[in-house]
């Protein structure tokens, strides 16, 4: 067997490749274009798939995805029938996630950005602010990386509350499952983070009729990916006051065009896309421990079930 | 005896005054300028002295401070020789302070600012983030507000260190005490909060000199007082990339005047003194409290060393 990794960043060839190397060393590592012969490859390290994959490799079993989200090789012509897909389930990349929500969940809380409008026009407030306790925060997506902000967030003493396709038992965390429970998890949700995966049903799941359940004033933390949310929706919500502001991490187009109204609305703050990030350290150990788990038989965490599209 | 409260702010009569009814009622309470007999006054609930202060009240034992921090009763030339001052010690402006430092502390670890301004220009990083375990935050002041910042910041792996006049000892915080180490803290504190009591010894306390022994690309955030900062010492550490960024809740004058350049420099968020506020609830129970343990003869939490000033 050998294990083949595609360099597709800037940063692969300087930072991955040799993260990757000191992580598979042991194992025949190659790095694409020196490929040799096509019927060693078993395994593919990656982050798209491309048109010669379909039929290139005989003996491919297993693609390994540096990324989350997956979304990307699932829609993908070039997708090898039969090979088995592992998503990215990275200790760096979590962590860096729920730093990410959290120090959005905290600027909603506060209220940041509205008091230092105040501040510059010199107006200094006096009333008293919202404690944690009466705040929710509201994980749409509540898999591995809703859970992991959860022991970051409770300290402060949020109210939190999950919602997924199936039921998550989280000590603390009110839980709730499936398509009818989706409205009454909205209307309880202040702060609304998304992490979903982005699949046939949950694209345009953030849109005008659904982030209008949300209790006015709320706010939205966009993590996942930029085909959940209309677009063209956000500005009129945000402009009526029902929602309190935004935050996107992802957007249909990346990188967000220059001149997008996004960039320059009061509510809204934009992020390139860094909330979370494959750390090569990490990532490197995750995808060994993946083929040591695949060569002794084993479904690896992460392993894409197909029909659920994560 | 009977307790005075001098209403001060404009939220006073409105919140104040019914919270402190309902935890003082069973008490003589009464409130400014309904003040009845002064020799009945032994106790004063407030956020000032008042030049009649001075010598109106016979038989005053204690002023019990709405503030947490008590530089103004202090240094006023009307605070009543004799009469014992406890500083505020609220669990809900405690709440409030480990908001706004964790809310800053993460927005300055994942450059939040930095990563906006690049994405309105179109640019989208392929860097890799810099991970809270190597990231130093150091409490100048850790007292009971940087104490209580700690279990809301280790579960994120930050590095953690205080500095403080008398050695405190905090699991997992690495401790600094007195002024011989006070260079040493500053070496390796990438994110300097600012927690100080203000005193003689600790005013202009944050200046170029001292910032300057800030690792380049340091944070500042202050949340203690205005006259920590030489505050014409700041600008300049920032605009040479010394400084990387701060956040300022306290100024010199308050209100921060509207044009005053704070507000328009990209690296200096200015908050209008929000960081952390006594809330009426919990700080009407706290008055209470430290009420019944003066009653009992003992001195309660928060009690004012006049020598320290704190």
């Amino acid at each position: 067997m050998a294990v083949l990794f595609r360099p597709f960043f800037s940063i692969d060839d300087p930072v991955w490749v040799p993260a990757l190397r000191e992580a598979l060393g042991d194992l025949d590592f190659r790095v694409w274009p020196d490929c040799g012969d096509p019927a060693d490859i078993t395994a593919i390290v990656g982050w798209e798939v491309f048109p010669e994959d379909r039929n290139s490799w005989p003996n491919l079993k297993v693609i390994l995805s540096l990324r989350a989200g997956v979304e990307r090789f699932l829609s993908s012509p070039h997708y090898p029938p039969g090979v088995k897909l592992v998503r990215m389930i990275d200790p760096g990349l979590t962590e860096g996630m729920r730093e990410y929500v959290a120090a959005f969940v905290l600027r909603f809380h506060r209220d940041i950005d509205r008091v230092e409008t105040d501040a510059a026009a010199g107006e200094w407030p006096s009333s008293i602010p919202v404690g944690a306790a009466q705040r929710t925060v509201g994980f749409l997506g509540f898999g591995h990386l809703g859970q992991a902000c959860v022991p970051v967030l409770q300290p402060f003493g949020f109210r939190l509350r999950g919602w997924s396709l199936s039921k998550k038992s989280v000590p603390g965390v009110e839980s709730f499952t499936g398509p009818e429970s989706f409205e009454s998890f909205l209307a309880g949700t202040d702060i609304l983070v998304c992490l979903l995966p982005l699949t046939p049903e949950t694209e345009n799941c953030l849109n005008a009729h659904t982030l209008g359940l949300l209790p006015r004033g709320a706010y939205l933390i966009n993590a996942a990916r930029g085909r959940h949310l209309v677009e063209g929706d956000l500005i009129p919500l945000l402009d009526s006051g029902h929602l309190g502001g935004a935050a996107l991490d992802v957007f249909r187009r990346e990188p967000l065009p220059a001149g997008h109204p996004f960039h320059a609305h009061p509510k809204i703050i934009v992020t390139p896309h860094i909330s979370a990030i494959t750390i090569p350290q990490t990532g490197a150990l995750i995808i060994r421990q993946s083929l040591e788990t695949i060569l002794g038989g084993e479904d690896p965490p992460g392993l894409v079930d197909f029909a659920k599209g994560y």
